[in-house]
């Protein structure tokens, strides 16, 4: 199978940009000291999971119990769902437990706490603490982190945080700087729990752009970076990649042309390409995608889907667009603002090795909850 | 089944709020005299389009060619893929015409017409006009317009156009001004290419707001709205519909609280809801969507979903939220900005009738290309 022979659109994967991306960050783990607990929410796939997980300990982090079911069926047995769990989740969770699991959950909230600590399965749970992106967990030296650590007594195994703020710092030094601030919450609101005889031995933090440039991370026992297998338009703004980096594309037919207007249209939409702007913010704005040409290298200039209806992308470029070698039928590739966004519309990767034309796997993908 | 046993985030459909809508544009449409083929994009669901056909002609409109085969298997014959087509996708759609499905294609291309022409299957073809949307379609007066026409021949069999920028119509009279424009453009496009003898027996036009509002359809054949069937925050705003109108909403657990921040966490994040923003544009921005009570009526105020990560959705309002009655895992129903985008991240509605706690039924959904 080639890439001309796929319909479109659908997502292709560089495995050599994949492999390269998983390099960096294993590089900047092993730096640091951490075990690299990969976020499987970008990638939802375990041959990508296998792969991430290669040469580390072995654990991942999931954003859904459906992640964690999928990922339980392909062999991983350490597991950390990282969004806050409902009590009417808990049979769910416990079924894995159950099955062999070892699954953690993470909590922020004193009933939530003790429904887990009331149910009859024996839950591991991390306390969540915010460290200044304000979604959710406790401010570090609050009475609540107390008590929900109380609530959960020998069911708690540890803290979290997630620094998903670094994704508006403008450099390098800023992110640096938040990943400090990001351990030194995550290291205190342990040392809280454990001045009160909870069990710590968890000390999690990360998000991308904090586990690639954190100068050290004394006292964290782990990093949960996600978005850093594949990178995308967003992440390249904030230095955590460079454009080249970008492993994931969406393949497109050109749908149309309007000469006169300078543009043309694509298969690829707002639901091909999800309607994520988060380059709105960035010092770029890419619209909904970047266009690359099929080979996926950046040959058409600035030109970018500037509207996204439901299955119409409408390109447009600020300089002429090659008008004669792109023929109603002719293939593109987008790359995404925020690639977990954008791949999340698709069930399945087309994997691809550097420009080669040769499709030489397809990996599946798990949606839905 | 009760919607309290129902895993979060899942879809909730009203069908009393569903078959409302129906009855208004089967109104509309039987006011106007003319056929309608709802455009199932927005719903993807056999048991939607069973009920959107009621009582009318029977044809539908499709926007994948996923859609087209899922709505074969479903027994509709009659199908219009109202996106233009690419060269490698004819043999696909061949194959449908081979199955005895009548599928009707759309173009704007010249290059693309030949390509139909001379493929071996017998394709029945809409030449695509542009009405002022500038997506896809060429301008009625264009000598464009013949060479599609004539490269197409004895394929064409009529012209559609699209009135989507009813979207950003302020009033009804607007709409009522642009479902004229859009009525005299297709009609108009029909005159020339009758005038160099082709068939053209379909004049298709059709939007959601242009639907319901167009005051006279002399010439045109039918209809094409397709988000009349669940309405949503946007279409509201534009006057397609009233708030008690929207049968689509998402429903979602509570996953956190910050009573110092007067806002709270819901497992409805950006996959849940999607990140579409059409109502930044509208005169009300309901950020990721309106929150409503578990029944579905809007109790709550004016709280939204104002932040939308992944699987992290942030609730917050001008005026105090009911803190003590959303502890974590309490029900909230979303409101979705755009549904046809929202539902496309699930494979399933849960059908309700009006405020009753009981799931009546379970509808698949046909996602993907």
């Amino acid at each position: 199978m080639r890439l001309a022979d796929l319909p479109t659109p659908c997502l292709v994967l560089d495995r050599r940009k994949l492999e390269r991306n998983l390099d960096a960050m294993a590089r900047a783990v092993a730096r640091n000291g951490v075990a690299l607990r990969p976020h499987l929410k970008t990638a939802k796939s375990a041959e990508i999971a296998k792969l991430a997980t290669r040469g580390q300990a072995g654990g991942i982090t999931v954003s859904t119990l459906a992640e964690a079911e999928y990922f339980a069926r392909h062999g991983f047995r350490d597991i950390l769902y990282a969004v806050g769990i409902v009590p009417a989740k808990l049979d769910r969770a416990g079924a894995l437990r159950r099955a062999g699991v070892d699954l953690t959950l993470v909590t922020d909230d004193v009933e939530a706490a003790a429904a887990i600590a009331a149910h009859p399965d024996d839950h591991r749970v991390l306390v969540e603490v915010d460290c200044g992106e304000h979604r959710a967990g406790m401010p570090v030296e609050s009475e609540r982190l107390l008590a929900v650590g109380r609530a959960l007594g020998k069911r708690c195994a540890g803290v979290m945080t997630h620094a998903g703020h670094s994704y508006s710092c403008k450099s390098i030094a800023e992110v640096a700087a938040l990943a400090e601030i990001e351990r030194q919450v995550a290291v205190r609101a342990a040392e809280r729990l454990h001045a009160i005889g909870l069990a710590t031995q968890i000390v999690s933090v990360g998000s991308t752009p904090t586990a690639l440039h954190a100068r050290g991370l004394a006292g964290v026992t782990e990093t949960r970076p996600g978005v850093y297998v594949f990178q995308d338009l967003f992440q390249v703004q904030i230095g955590s990649g460079a454009i080249e980096d970008m492993a994931v594309t969406v393949l497109t037919s050109v749908t149309g042309r309007r000469p006169d207007e300078n543009r043309i249209l694509v298969d690829a939409g707002g639901l091909a390409l999800s309607k994520d702007r988060s380059t709105a913010a960035a010092p770029r704005d890419y619209g909904f995608g970047l266009v690359l040409d099929v080979e996926g290298y950046p040959t058409l200039g600035e030109a970018i889907v500037e509207r996204a209806n439901q299955e119409h992308g409408i390109v447009t470029a600020p300089t002429p667009l090659p008008l004669d070698r792109l023929p109603v039928g002719a293939r593109l590739r987008i790359a995404p603002n925020h690639v977990c966004m954008t791949a999340a519309m698709y069930d399945r990767y087309h994997v691809v090795d550097g420009e080669a034309d040769a499709v030489i796997a397809v990996w599946d993908r798990v949606n839905g909850w």
